[in-house]
C-alpha cells in the first residue's frame, strides 16, 4: 500500500525529558506543557481559545515500530496482548492521542495541560473534543 | 522539523464509495465497514474480540493537506474557522479518528461499526477506548 508522509505542525516543551519520567501513559498528575506551533500552521488555529478542550496527536518518534505484542503497562505479570488492544507506545505508527485543557495563547504557542508527553516530541494534529464541537 | 512514514496496517471495505456519499462526519446513522489488517500485522490484534470498543486511526488519503481554515461542516453561513478546531477532512496531517465497535472477526478481517469511512481509506493504527483500558 501506498505510504504518507506526516509533516509535524509543531513541537512539545515539556518537563517530562524522558521515558523514564513517564512510565505510564495512564499516571495522573501529567504536568501541563507548551505546544509550540510552526508558525507557516498559525492559521490553523484561528477561533482557538483558553478553555477549549482538545485532542493533542503526536508522532511518538521514540517508540519502535517493529512491535506488535506487549505485557500491558510493561507489567511482565500481564499476558502479551496485541498492540492494537493496548495504549503502548511502540506499534507500526505511533500516533499518541492525548485530551488536554488549553490553558492559554500566547502567539504560537499554547500552554495546554495536563498532557504526559515528553518534552520535544512531534505534534501532528490538534483536534476538537466531538461532543463539544457541535458549533463546527 | 524531521518528518515520518506512515506505513499504513490495512484498509477500509464499506458501502461509502465517494465524499458525496458522507458529507458530514457528524452524520448518524454510518455504516458498518470491513476493516481489512495486513497479513503481517495480524500479531497486532491479539486477544482482540466482537464487543471491544476501539478508537480507528485512518489517512484520510483524499484530503487536502493545504488548508488551514474552512467553513465548518461547508457551510458558508459559519464564520472561517482554523481546521485544528474543526474536524474537518482537509488539514496538514489528515489523520481520521473513529470510534466504533468490533462486531465480528473474521481471521484478518474486522467487521466494525457504526464508521463514517470511504471504501478504500487506509487504517493507520487501532487504540482501546481509554476509559475500559485498564486492563491493558
Amino acid at each position: 500500500m501506498e505510504e504518507y508522509m506526516i509533516k509535524p505542525i509543531g513541537i512539545i516543551r515539556s518537563e517530562l525529558k524522558n521515558i523514564a519520567d513517564a512510565p505510564n501513559f495512564y499516571t495522573e498528575g501529567a504536568p501541563n506543557a507548551w505546544l509550540e506551533i510552526i508558525p507557516s500552521f498559525h492559521d490553523g488555529l484561528d477561533r482557538l481559545q483558553a478553555g477549549h478542550d482538545i485532542i493533542v496527536l503526536t508522532w511518538l518518534h521514540l517508540s519502535r515500530r517493529d512491535v506488535l505484542k506487549v505485557h500491558p503497562q510493561g507489567n511482565p505479570a500481564k499476558p502479551l496482548t496485541g498492540v492494537f488492544l493496548t495504549r503502548s507506545p511502540d506499534r507500526p505508527n505511533p500516533v499518541g492521542l492525548h485530551r488536554t485543557t488549553v490553558l492559554e495563547i500566547d502567539g504560537d504557542r499554547l500552554l495546554v495541560g495536563p498532557i504526559e508527553a515528553i518534552d520535544g516530541t512531534p505534534v501532528i494534529d490538534i483536534k476538537p473534543v466531538v461532543e463539544e464541537a457541535n458549533d463546527f
